[in-house]
């Protein structure tokens, strides 16, 4: 804490100069002096994890991207690929992580049991780079389509035994500060049933420190307070292509994190989750991964025209592990149709709530599928929706994008496949070749550790 | 032509300067010449392709090697990845690649059709790096555990417009003469049956132009011919846990072929294929695939130590795509057991063919499985045994070890995903980030090329 006190005080200094009225020329005059005095190291981490995002996700979104005969485009990524992450945990009964474990050693370096939120074996408190950036004096946020307060974002800024304990994550966030601040300026995400709680509105505490709280894309957009708290759902969002204008996207969410984050002259730690390309893994749903892979896309997009423009930002980009076992062909069948994919315009669950509310099966399909469906695919749907079960239905839908598009699953959990790691910008190279998922946070913290030591 | 013919003359000269007697010391010299004389160039390419060897294989081999305790160690593999590499082909009905249209990428550039050997879309021949290499002067080899006329092998050393054509492709071994040579001078592999046929005997024909012609480890290990056809079955190798020791393993012809090879001045190209990875995939049988990545592993340690002692050989290994949609965890389960994959001392083909033969299954399965096996396990076998189906047998056993291990399979075909790329020796550089299959044989080539304009 010492050492991270002397650096956080000069740091402070500057800041305050910035924002006492020096914007401007002058600001961009410091920035341009610590590019050049920094000698290529980064200033600013923007860490971004594709829950669920194995490589037949990544090689996925390059066939979907695939829409103006182009030859297989290059995804946004592809040209930042620098190697490969293993995922594993260290816990006694499970050697294929979940996102709890995972996101522990990608944020604090520690390999720990599945379901653990940056506590390691013994149950103890493991630091985390974002809480090391705010020791730093940096900006910190974290972004996520998922409630904020679900396993990858909490394993940055909260501490528990259990990730399920969200009403307990929602309150380290508060509590657990550091230098007598609290640790993440910007959260945005979905989430209110943690914050908004009938014991504890922790959504007025933050305001009451000076946050704003935001609650749609339009007032996320018109505020500009550095520090905010931002949730559009309940828990979840919902996926890229079920969302309406009141919800934004992850790009929407990035950018808006990265204008209030990108002033800090001490700079900043970011953190981004495409969080439900998971979760459409998990229900076995082609049409939500790759709706979620694109938002995904788009909001790197984002980070890598600001990091381009920024020249001091160090952005890496991998998954916490794969899941659904995902495969691009199934059952003998050498070609993976993206077409009724891109067909969709909801997903299959959306639909399936349709259906089980009492809609007509057949307006509803045809409504938001944009194909010419078979008698039998219609039935296999109205066969389902006789049984009101809307798991049963959502299964059918999910059934003929899989047969027409060729694409198979083996489970609804995880698998334990190696995932791709993707870098851009100064001490990218620190990344590359076969790395652990541990690795990812060791060198963030001596990158932020020597990054301390040169100013 | 011409080109390639200004370089090869100069170097035949120091070659035969070589083989006339000025071993050891000056030998030596000249290769230290040589190794400071290229700027980091390289002198040797090792070419290696696990077939069906995509990410979830090279993942679950670091499974497999967890054996004693040490917590998920680094294949040989690992330390050297620099990337993936996309595998899609160029065919009007099908988007997720075979073995041929991969390895025609990958040996001479060209995107073409499933089921092409070095033939493009207008199903025109398309020169590979192998016939580049001979052109250069240099010595080249192809070593395989499939039959050598399967499409991989096939790829780098003759031209079909199908891949099953196989006595065609052993023909074209023989009869596609560069500068009035052979063009492959080390061939190890399995395939009897398409070079000793009762319309052509193309093993003798071989042996008549100075080759010597081997067929056990044994009399691959004592013959010291630097031209060479080996055929160790009449078409595939046995799998390596099958195998007896009259067939070499694929470490065993790798050596064989580098010790043939290595001595020439003008260097190498050797391509080296894992075959069966892909078999094993195919038939959804995880004992056989990871046989074949140990099998393949031991391989690719061979050639490291031949590099890493050479100092002038480039090594690559990659794969041509992945198989079976094999899948690290299956059906929810969050734990993969390589122990009971470890237990067993045959493949499941091989148990099968003793029950189908009439032995008992209760005594078979004892004798090649290291687990106390259930009464439900027996008896699934026994009841497909009833059948006197070879192939139910065999799912029957292959059934019990996805089951314990927790491994899942969507496909007896091919997937999509992209496969991982690693690099040793001068010149990976060029190999790194995201490329694609094209990309192996374009880079090989302009390798080959400024290699010869610096003599």
């Amino acid at each position: 804490m010492k050492k991270s006190m002397k650096k956080v005080i000069p740091l402070a200094v500057v800041s305050t100069l910035a924002l006492g009225g020096l914007i401007g020329m002058q600001q961009q005059e410091t920035e341009v002096q610590a590019k050049d005095g920094k000698n290529g190291k980064a200033k600013n981490v923007i860490f971004m994890i594709g829950d669920g995002m194995g490589v037949p996700y990544t090689t996925a979104l390059r066939y979907m991207n695939d829409t103006e005969g182009v030859d297989m485009p290059q995804t946004a990524f592809d040209p930042h690929l620098v190697g490969l992450q293993s995922t594993y945990p260290e816990d006694e009964e499970e050697n294929v992580t979940d996102s709890a474990a995972a996101a522990t050693a990608m944020s604090a370096g520690v390999k720990t049991y599945n379901n653990a939120i940056a506590v390691d074996n013994d149950k103890t408190d493991v630091k985390t780079v974002l809480e090391q950036a705010k020791e730093n004096g940096m900006s910190t946020g974290i972004v996520a389509t998922s409630e904020i307060t679900h396993a990858t974002p909490a394993s940055y800024g909260a501490h528990e035994e259990e990730r399920k304990s969200e009403n307990a994550i929602a309150n380290d966030y508060y509590d657990e500060l550091i230098n007598g601040e609290h640790k993440i300026d910007v959260m945005l995400g979905g989430g209110t049933d943690f914050f908004e709680r009938s014991d504890r509105n922790i959504a007025k505490q933050f305001q009451q420190d000076g946050y704003s709280y935001v609650k749609s894309a339009e007032e996320m957009k018109q505020d500009k307070n550095k520090q905010v708290l931002g949730l559009f759902a309940e828990v979840g969002l919902d996926k890229m292509i079920d969302r309406d204008d009141s919800q934004p996207s992850l790009a929407d969410m990035t950018t808006s994190a990265l204008d209030r984050l990108e002033d800090d002259e001490d700079g900043f730690f970011l953190m981004v989750e495409g969080s439900q390309i998971d979760w459409a893994g998990h229900d076995n749903d082609v049409v939500g991964a790759m709706s979620e892979m694109k938002d995904f896309e788009n909001a790197f997009k984002e980070v890598e025209e600001f990091a381009k423009e920024n020249g001091e930002t160090l952005v890496i980009v991998t998954a916490d592990h794969s899941t659904g076992g995902f495969s691009i062909g199934s059952d003998g069948n050498y070609n993976w149709d993206a077409a009724p994919i891109q067909a969709a315009k909801r997903t299959p669950d959306f639909m399936a709530k349709q259906i089980e509310s009492g809609k007509d099966v057949e307006a509803v399909l045809n409504e938001w599928i944009d194909l010419e469906l078979t008698d039998a695919e219609i039935k296999s749907v109205q066969t389902a929706a006789e049984t009101k079960d809307v798991t049963k239905i959502d299964n059918a839908i999910e059934k003929i994008f899989d047969t027409r598009s060729g694409t198979g699953w083996t489970t609804d959990g995880h698998t334990g496949d190696d995932v791709p790691v993707y870098a851009y910008g100064p001490q990218k190279e620190q990344f590359t070749g076969m790395i652990d998922n541990t690795d990812q946070a060791q060198r963030i913290f001596e990158l932020l550790e020597n990054r301390g030591k040169i100013k």
